[in-house]
């Protein structure tokens, strides 16, 4: 689909070479271990040099996207916190104190913030992008949350933020988010394209009582009798029910697989973004690597839809990228095991044995 | 009990502080993010502080030991290795050329080397500590595999080695092994230890295919029959059908455990070490954190036995201590979280909440 300058169409997206999977796979099986030993960091090498198509492995140069913005529906007591959390969180991301500022220093991976939509003037600030849409989206309980022109813009700004950065040389994205609310439009978003009912997609995000988790899945309900969005024009899923971070991940995904580079999920709501660019592009899931799996009960349910298998499970329910930001430092050390370990030959070590 | 000069009574091990956990988690629950979000990340930092009994997180400057020896229970052919390849991977340690150096230098930890009894003279060389005790284990399927006397010293060794790394300043102490055979050890133990057949606890370990495994299994239940080891005498067990490297590195874990610092332990083989230093000092458990879940079979059977939860599971199999790299990288993290990591104070976010 082609609209409003927008080319929704990707026929330039490659799946990942096969050939270099088979050609990583047998150098890592020539390395002085048993055969397949180191489990899952193989599988993610080889998958990491199939999606770049080259079976050399670079140093990795990761950056971690957190996306911002506000959420009309927060109004209707679906968060355990204030909407005004979002832009108190984003500025604490400017000045380096939340989770994903220590967690991505510890991946050795740089922080992209962008304001997507923050219901505050947040001014011009140093290490922040302004790629407002608009202050915060509408109360999906009342409106659709936001216009179609408004859907594809955010998802365009994620395109163009991925462009950018593989222009500048990153070949790993991870993805995150700050947005109180952003739960409940996940929810939403979760339910129409697994078709999964609204209770068991929706969870307690940051932690809203027994009382407050009826209201939200009665006010994801209420949304979705009211805009009936169709599974299939994940754009229209976007407009009714969607948020600005959500649009904009959903372009990073889509942007970062037209350029082959791999991309780093993070929890529930990056998982919504993913349904809505896999929605858009089958192939875009490729170039997935899922992280974690979330406290948020939900995300299970978007995984295995997506057929992913995280790689952790640390009981983690933060967002912001801090579950991609982990999994970063796995892929570093399998692209080291892939790069750094001797052979049985160069090290002189009596012959490695098939599988068995 | 007090033999040949071996004091195995540990009257000063000290229970991990649980005022410090307190505080510890006080501190976690006033950083900007909904409480209890980190997950296992928060349970780390608590855990490792309370071991430590301060709850002012100090820069983590981990050691990995990897300690080799051989085992005379390889010439039944229980491997899908030859003997010879475990002085060929120690030199290839030496070099910096395998999975344990990769992952070591990826977790910014120093790695200790030690010849534990590997049957080859491999001479002076720089980098590996000669520990020697003998030039391998006596085949167990025959004869005890080591002396009481030897079973002591193996244990004393890793009990100096660990004193002499606090000494160093060292806070974290990860182990791992390399012993073509030592799988086969380490399920008599297991089986032993934990009372579960030898059926369950033994697996594949390199790799051996049905017709191998049907054998080790056989080996393993000839010897227990042979020399009944008795369960309530941890150096008997270590004694009839252990090995060097597994009683060293029960030696490093009481070391550890007596100076509070915390140890990471690696797959299987590690595990029947910690067993070992159980029955020796029940209380040597709360020191002991699991990095992964190894896919040997028994591996499971011992955690649950020692009541761990390991952070990871990747599917691995190697050994080395590669798995306990990976997890000083999770450690690494959870304690930059609990330094760095701005407080709603700090940043000035709207408050936090209690835990749902």
């Amino acid at each position: 689909m082609s609209e409003d300058g927008i080319d929704l169409i990707f026929p330039d997206l490659r799946l990942p070479d096969e050939a270099v999977r088979l050609q990583a796979q047998a150098r890592l099986d020539s390395l002085t271990k048993p055969v397949g030993s180191l489990g899952r960091l193989e599988e993610v090498a080889a998958h990491y040099l199939a999606m770049t198509g080259s079976a050399s492995a670079p140093s990795l140069d990761p950056v971690v996207f957190t996306l911002a913005a506000d959420h009309g529906v927060t109004t209707e007591g679906v968060s355990a916190y204030p909407q005004s959390v979002t832009g108190q969180m984003v500025k604490n991301f400017v000045h380096g104190g939340a989770a994903v500022n220590v967690l991505a220093r510890h991946a050795e991976a740089s922080l992209c913030l962008v304001d997507m939509g923050v219901a505050e003037d947040l001014g011009k600030v140093a290490g922040l992008l302004d790629r407002k849409i608009a202050f915060g989206t509408n109360n999906f309980l009342r409106e659709p949350a936001m216009t179609r022109e408004q859907a594809l813009q955010s998802i365009q700004v994620g395109m163009d933020l991925a462009k950018a950065a593989c222009a500048d040389g990153k070949n790993l994205i991870a993805v995150g988010e700050m947005g109180i609310g952003n739960t409940t439009a996940s929810a939403a978003i979760v339910s129409v394209l697994t078709g999964q009912s609204v209770e068991a997609v929706t969870g307690r995000g940051t932690g809203v009582d027994d009382q407050a988790l009826k209201r939200k899945i009665a006010v994801v309900q209420q949304a979705l009798a009211l805009h009936h969005p169709s599974s299939s024009d994940a754009i229209e899923v976007l407009t009714k029910v969607g948020g600005f971070e959500i649009g904009g991940m959903a372009g990073l995904m889509l942007g970062a697989a037209i350029r082959q580079v791999p991309v780093v999920l993070d929890g529930f709501i990056t998982g919504a973004s993913a349904l809505l660019a896999v929605a858009l592009e089958p192939r875009c899931r490729e170039y997935l690597i899922a992280s974690h799996l979330s406290q948020e009960p939900g995300h299970r349910i978007v995984l295995d839809h997506l057929g992913l298998d995280p790689l952790l499970d640390l009981r983690m329910r933060l967002g912001e990228g801090t579950g991609a930001c982990l999994a970063v430092t796995l892929i570093h050390a399998a692209l080291k095991v892939y790069r750094e370990m001797a052979t049985f030959e160069e090290a002189r070590v009596s012959g490695s044995l098939p599988q068995p």
